[in-house]
């Protein structure tokens, strides 16, 4: 058994901006030669998350549609007062999606549906620079 | 330290389906002879879940009336019409309450609590046969 | 390899009351003397759950808000049907938000964002004592 932590960088546009991990999550498990095991994707900072979903163009409307509706971004928060960043509605958003996803593998690829891709999701009101780690723990 | 890689058979009616996979997981952890770690339960597919409730009547009634209410399933999704099959409600669904749960383990049973069951939550407008991915990690 | 299991305790006021979990988290895994590897953070109970925040006084009233705007205290549950302890929203909180938290750590310290705590959020309707299981895996 083994552990490994690396990190994968991305520039994001924010506003619900969606980015498909799982091109890259599958390289880093064949470039360091894991075979069965876990990946842990997550990410640092507290107005993002990560999950997966089919990476199609109405569910890349869909899914900021819906935190729209729960969370509008122009509602009053108490965060905004705190720091005047206007980005309370993405800390909340952040807070329910969770930063961190556990995926199996074996022989070398992640175990997903064959319609799922792991992603960011990137609720800041800004374009960010987002460093996510990586970690595998396996053989 | 090892790792082991199972899968779980189960149908479902979809709609919301929520099946108790407490039983079968202990199982998994006794038959292969471990005592302390921690199993990760995915479900590959993007229409489903994993989380944790009480399994009670009540609650099998609050939690789609819950989804219902927040993700309508004859509201309308920009999914339908990238394929027409109904289910957009149950992918943006599945992207919140997310494929993965990850529950500690010691002296071969699972660390829960005694009104607590890990669930699958099968979102989708149809029944469906899942294969849910068991993986132990640990002594 | 090595995978440990250890408990920590809190008084919880319940009623969303949310506590900052990372010192005790950091202190776990400097105590025990890990370098790199995943920590498992993990609620036994089906009325709280485990995410992270920015913990500042905003978030502290935004995100109790947001619940009780999704799944108010007072509207009805079948779960209170059943048991009549009135904390059926707790419920549903809980298995949405979920009670697992994976965080990576390296260097013996946790991989999050300089403003991201660890959070548990005790959802139920009165004061809790509660023990969270963490499991420490990795070198």
């Amino acid at each position: 058994m083994n552990v490994l932590t690396t990190f994968l960088e991305y520039a994001t546009q924010g506003f619900n901006d969606i980015v498909d991990l799982t091109p890259d999550l599958n390289r880093v498990i064949q470039e360091n030669a894991f075979t069965e095991g876990h990946m842990l994707v997550f990410v640092p900072g507290a107005t993002a998350g990560i999950t997966t979903i089919e990476y199609e163009p109405g569910l890349l409307k869909d899914i900021p549609e819906f935190f729209e509706k729960i969370l509008p971004m122009n509602a009053t928060y108490h965060h905004n007062e705190t720091w005047h960043d206007g980005n309370g509605y993405a800390h909340v958003r952040a807070a329910l999606l969770k930063p961190d996803l556990m995926i199996p593998f074996k022989a070398g690829k992640l175990i997903l549906g064959t319609w799922q891709q792991v992603v960011l999701v990137d609720f800041d009101n800004r374009p960010r620079h987002r460093r996510i780690a990586v970690q595998l723990t396996g053989i």
